[in-house]
């Protein structure tokens, strides 16, 4: 089969973080495909060619039509917010490859990586994923609560800085109180907790509280919460906010 | 002060995957401060200023420089490979802030992010971060060991697929295998395991193993290895090594 598919990851908004090679890889396509604000978000003058685009939370269906526009040898470039490879299309494209034609195997496959959204938001204040860290998602479509739970628990378990991806939406308003919760029954109430809403764009902005006032309703779709380890500390500013950031060190290795 | 300080992610090595926000952060510097190997990375043509180059492991001495000389007024780019706030510079520097002159606190700091090395050895396989994951950094250099297995446990325990960062170095070539050996205690010997080489660069390489067969001398300064969860699958090719991804549902959601 002559026709190709990337998965391309945007970044986190600002076309000033879109990569040389995720540029490119738009300018190179004949077709693309993705969730109707992330097309908008590319101007004609990066791509000129034919744009499809969907509605939200219909991945699977997209990354088929995606597969189905290469089989007859299109160009395609699947676009995807932050990194393709977190929580967005690239895992949606390998499985429908997987339950899909067997011939789509034999396809032009390729990822082109993005900034993703906790990188964006850890570097709006400072450094608060600089030790170990996991990235979860809150959402509960694809799998059950009781997983999210076991995952946040492991997370507390070994004291990692955790990004939470997805922690609130009109569907799913209660997630992140719930998730604040247990949290809240293994670490300590001074936790430091980060909303960062729309990192790295310029309506970007931080609310910086510790877990026993984090309030859920301070999150909506665009916002990543960081919550930090035992070790995520705060430097205090004047006439801004403070800097947060995880030392890399267990203890003070500032001699 | 009128000095100012950014801390700059160069991405996985090609100058491809420079963000045009990083590439300017670096022609307004005045002075670049960095590891050599990564300041090599900068061609003239981008940067034409003061070059401050050190050896690697001084990181705290290299962020009191780069402080100093903003302090001085000067415009000061460190640089950092894959993201600054993952295992890199930027904790650093807040961390020479934290101890050092009061006044430091009052310089415009600011991070720029990159593509950190598990994007970008990710998109060389496929989507293998699909679903919820971690990032542990192997070395013992900062944390004791007893930190680091306290987290590969609880990392297993909420069956996230794992990235290990500096998974082996010449000083510390025993630590991998013993994480392997931790692993296999709990996590099925088919686990999928990924080592990957220089990824994003010419030189790339990618060994797919599963944690019953993973050969820790496979790894070095350079490797990536992510182990998969239980979900994490190969989707197999002709002529070509096979996918790796995982899935974002724990059952088949494809319909």
């Amino acid at each position: 089969m002559s026709g190709s598919l990337v998965v391309v990851g945007l970044g986190p908004g600002s076309i000033d973080l879109l990569t040389p090679a995720a540029g490119r890889a738009l300018q190179a396509a004949t077709d693309l495909v993705g969730y109707e604000t992330y097309l908008d978000r590319i101007p004609n003058t990066l791509f000129g060619g034919c744009r499809h685009a969907s509605g939200n939370r219909v991945e699977i269906d997209r990354a088929r039509h995606a597969l189905t526009l290469a089989a007859e040898g299109k160009s395609v470039a699947v676009v995807s917010g932050g990194d393709p490879g977190v929580f967005a299309m690239a895992a949606a494209v390998f499985e429908a490859i997987e339950a899909g034609n067997p011939a789509w195997r034999e396809l032009d496959i390729h990822v082109e990586p993005g900034i993703t959204a906790m990188l964006a938001a850890a570097a709006e204040v400072g450094a608060p994923l600089g030790a170990d860290f996991c990235a979860i998602s809150l959402s509960d479509n694809l799998k059950s609560w009781e997983t999210i739970e076991r995952r946040l628990r492991a997370a507390a378990e070994g004291d990692f800085v955790i990004a939470l991806y997805n922690p609130a939406s009109r569907a799913r308003p209660h997630q992140l109180g719930r998730a604040f919760d247990l949290l809240r029954a293994t670490k300590s109430p001074q936790t430091i907790v980060l909303f960062v809403r729309s990192a790295a764009t310029p309506e970007s902005r931080v609310v910086t509280t510790i877990l026993a006032e984090a309030d859920p309703a301070v999150a909506d779709m665009r916002t990543l919460v960081i919550i930090g380890s035992a070790a995520t500390r705060l430097i205090s500013r004047k006439d801004h906010g403070p800097w947060v950031y995880t030392p890399r060190a267990e203890q003070d290795v500032v001699r």
